[in-house]
């Protein structure tokens, strides 16, 4: 089960998701409303600059000062995790990004890169094409690389690679920006976002005990943040008919909690962290094994850092000097 | 002209390609052979991670420290330029992307964004093409996203919605992810790395005495990091048999210089800066506008992020805390 596309919740993408919900939602009559206006006040207070497409935004000097205050936050809340640091660009092989088996659940989110590879002659088409308003870049041809679908998949084969883990597995901390091709208006869904997450790679047992620890302290971190929140079990969006069977299952075994945090209003409250248990599915299809040899199980709490610097501009204005001094701490110091 | 795929050069790609410097090179016999050795000397030090792909690597956190001081020492040198933070994640709309001329100078280089927009059934010939070992990656279809080109890209369009500029233009200070479509196995060629850019924009004096600034600046900062260094005027890789004589004219009118630094071995130096004029290229195609409504002219500096972070473990070593006490100060107190 391909469990690991954290940080996307059900509830906010379209109204019908929501019926997957466990606990009893109130109706959202009109949640685009809500995410529309979002969107425009962000945008004219300089926080997000359009670029032409949705969900695809330049972030202001102030955002990024959020941004970068949750990062140290995070990094403090993880200080005792001894995390080994791995920072990947936002790409990765496309050869273990097939392994992953993410185009198997997730084929409408994932991005993969193409180039042009011809000759002076093809390049004249090209153009000529591009110049006619014709489609081009059906022109370019299929590289070997993928953009990153979740900040961790890159390094499960780079752990991989070294061979079998030490006893006591490890944990590693990771941060990169990821895409996923779901164009929104939704200020909280975008199609280029900042993952934050600390990955657990082990036994079973050490997989359990860290997704535990770390629900907690999600929840101190949202508490220490003032920021309204519940955790529920969840599920990703697995496509096509039989994404719904993969999806039940998923909640039944409870491989993945989400903590939601309202953003948008009117609208359902937003995933802004995950935790995940991808039971030994990486292990397995990486060969990632553990000291004495057997497939490794992983682990990942990911934090949302686009949605959570949302959450806390919704939630405590535009105008940092104004935000509780406690919260401020938190971030460093901001 | 398109003279902004800053921090490319001309003389580490191949050694053919030396031919175009204006300077009298050394001969290089073997570049390759000295590439080859600084990747496998960064990988087994764990400050890259490999990916399994030419020029995608993960980053170790002192690798990353090292980019992060550099970042903190060109904002203490360009804290004068009251310069409009804008971050942009590493893709930018494809319809600004076709405006910009990219294509035509440079289509080799340029990735787009596709993903997969069919089916149950589609999902399923997919999937069987990908099992089968096919090639499955051309039933995906273009996005509206290409990956950034260059960090600054993404910010003239940006700007140019805003509407005319003020009397006084304007100074960006841009970080992002690029992209280029090259696999190499010299490190100091990835395909994907970062560029801090500050940008200028305004009109044609201004531009120049920008770019002069700047020229003194990065020899400055250069200096203060201890690396042996020369500026020497330069050309982008503009594409095809037409491409040299576009490389020529921009040598002649002096549109790029480079700040290259010695990085591998028995090959030519690497550019590590770049300090580009587009004259009213950017301006035009972009629609972006001075106070008195003519075309803006731009130009930019950039710093090679990944190609500085080798250069300086070239020079200083792998072990920071040998390296000189006025480096790791100019680096933020590394």
């Amino acid at each position: 089960m391909d469990a690991n596309v954290s940080v996307e919740d059900r509830a906010n993408s379209a109204p019908a998701d929501a019926a997957g919900a466990s606990t009893a939602m109130p109706s959202y009559s009109d949640p685009q409303a809500g995410q529309r206006r979002y969107q425009q006040a962000l945008i004219e207070a300089g926080l997000l600059i359009p670029s032409g497409v949705d969900g695809v935004y330049g972030r202001s000097a102030v955002f990024e000062a959020i941004a970068d205050g949750l990062n140290v936050a995070v990094t403090a809340l993880g200080a005792d995790q001894r995390a080994e640091v791995m920072r990947f660009p936002p790409a990765m092989s496309r050869q273990d990004f097939e392994a992953s088996d993410y185009l198997k659940s997730f084929p409408q989110l994932a991005g993969t890169v193409h180039s042009f590879c011809g000759s002076d002659r093809d390049h004249h088409r090209l153009l000529a094409r591009m110049e006619a308003g014709e489609e081009w870049a059906d022109e370019q041809r299929p590289t070997r690389v993928v953009l990153t679908p979740a900040a961790c998949y890159p390094i499960y084969p780079a752990v991989a690679r070294r061979g079998p883990m030490p006893p006591q597995g490890l944990v590693v901390d990771v941060l990169s920006y990821c895409f996923r091709h779901e164009p929104s208006i939704d200020p909280a869904r975008m199609q280029m976002f900042r993952q934050r997450e600390y990955v657990r790679l082990g036994d079973a047992g050490q997989i359990i005990a860290f997704r535990q620890l770390w629900m907690e302290r999600g929840q101190q971190l949202a508490t220490m943040l003032e920021l309204p929140h519940e955790v529920d079990v969840a599920n990703d969006p697995f496509f096509g008919r039989g994404g719904k069977i993969v999806a039940d299952s998923q909640r039944e075994l409870k491989l993945k909690f989400e903590l939601l945090i309202p953003i948008n209003e009117g609208a359902p409250p937003t995933a802004c962290m995950s935790f995940n248990y991808h039971m030994d599915h990486f292990g397995q299809v990486w060969t990632l094994r553990t000291a004495d040899g057997e497939p490794a199980h992983t682990g990942c709490v990911g934090f949302g850092i686009e949605r959570l610097t949302l959450a806390l501009l919704r939630h405590h204005g535009f105008d940092l000097s104004l935000w509780p001094k406690d919260v401020r701490a938190t971030l460093g110091g901001l």
